[in-house]
């Protein structure tokens, strides 16, 4: 997908939502067994329309061995069937030498065909590069996340006081353009938006973070957007488990369209 | 398993060895029609002796999707049942928010009974100490890498002077002790590890990088090895895909065999 069709089909359903398909059995209604897929199914259904992406984080899948790496598969090939315009980030976080990260590239831009992977920096361009080999497909960059920990390194400052989030905005803009590379950054870092805004003008930012983290839309809004919108805000847990009942399809699709409506009027 | 278990594996085997179990189906003989977990039963059988821990690299399984991820449980399973005294590492660069980590804590420790995760630290503290519930299990921290990319973001200096990889080294450490937590260092890094011994006297370190990246098994026993031997040195692709003939597995004995002469002499 390019970022034109992206934009495109953020300005058709007036929203830059992605919703988290994050599934967690201790939530889910017990009538569904835990069965990952099928819990998806009525999640995306419920909500698609009121979503630009969606974005299962691999982790809920892993636990659950092959039967959930399964259901992730299912997953992505029932959103491309279905919803077609959909743009499908797989939340793996990624990152590993050169040899290895090609592994990953085929594994998540061929076997799977997903849109875009989060990829952690820490290894440096022959970690990132080996993905920017897919036409359409995109890169999103751990840049500022949005827990706790991300104090711990991503503000260390050189000696010219450039904070290292910083400096992996700087580096990797080097190895791909904003129509193939996007950056994480968290809801939790509103203050920090309009930095990354000088720095990144144009790129596509990736937040967390909204909702059960914390973070505030509007702010976000204010100081990330740019003149093609330029955001995709993701909501797992406040939408997908706000509801541990038989109707959680229902109050999830209800909280989506109540975030898509607050879109709506930021756009 | 504990420190002092390792330690003593490493004494009874004379060896401080791991082969990376990262089978690329394209260097693998035809006869095998490109069966992960065929090729690694044949790796195991003919290396065990020689090793005190495998790595399997979940990459290399991902890339063949569901069938992969059998493959890679396969594995696991079958190291455990047959050499129960062996090191099983998990190197899957994993670390997310608190949250998600817990999942791959789950998936790691309790789905597949690893003895040890590779993590990326860029998320900091919250990505990583959910691994740290398990007794016995150990997390093994990205520190310095061995590929051309730990240039990039590592070596980044704060007004001190200190560089990024040891604010890791230093920061993790109040996380967790010498019994649960290891560190990578790339063996390419060699004139580095005299200073990371200094921040980190007693962890063992897990070393990528000899072999096909060109690191020097001396140099990393001269700089890095401590009274307990404090080193596990992987070697992936010199090993198992020394010979891409029916007789790979002969070969790969060979391989490791050496390897393990050389680790013998310097213990």
């Amino acid at each position: 997908m390019t970022q034109e069709q992206l934009y495109q089909n953020i300005l058709n359903k007036q929203s830059f939502l992605c919703v988290g398909l994050d599934p967690d059995p201790a939530k889910m209604p017990a009538s569904l067994g835990g069965d990952l897929f099928a819990f998806n199914k009525a999640i995306i259904d419920a909500t698609a329309q009121y979503a630009i992406a969606f974005k299962p984080n691999l982790a809920f899948y892993e636990v659950q061995g092959v039967k959930g790496y399964k259901a992730f598969e299912d997953t992505i090939a029932y959103i491309r069937h279905n919803y077609p315009d959909i743009f499908i980030i797989a939340d793996a976080k990624r990152g590993d030498i050169g040899n290895t990260s090609r592994m990953y590239a085929r594994s998540f831009f061929e076997t799977l065909d997903v849109d875009a992977l989060t990829i952690a920096p820490y290894m440096g361009e022959d970690s990132i590069t080996p993905f920017l080999d897919y036409p359409g497909k995109w890169v999103i960059v751990l840049a500022l996340t949005s827990n706790k920990g991300s104090r711990d390194f991503q503000f260390i400052c050189d000696q010219q006081g450039t904070p290292l989030f910083e400096h992996v905005l700087n580096k990797t803009q080097q190895w791909a353009d904003a129509g193939k590379m996007m950056y994480v950054v968290g809801a939790t870092q509103g203050e920090m938006f309009k930095r990354i805004r000088e720095i990144i003008p144009n790129h596509f930012l990736l937040v967390p973070g909204v909702g059960a983290q914390g973070g505030s839309l509007e702010e976000v809004a204010r100081y990330g957007m740019n003149s093609q919108c330029g955001l995709i805000v993701n909501s797992s847990r406040g939408i997908i488990h706000a509801s541990s009942d038989d109707n959680f399809a229902q109050v999830a699709a209800i909280k989506a369209q109540a975030m898509q409506q607050q879109m709506a009027a930021l756009l």
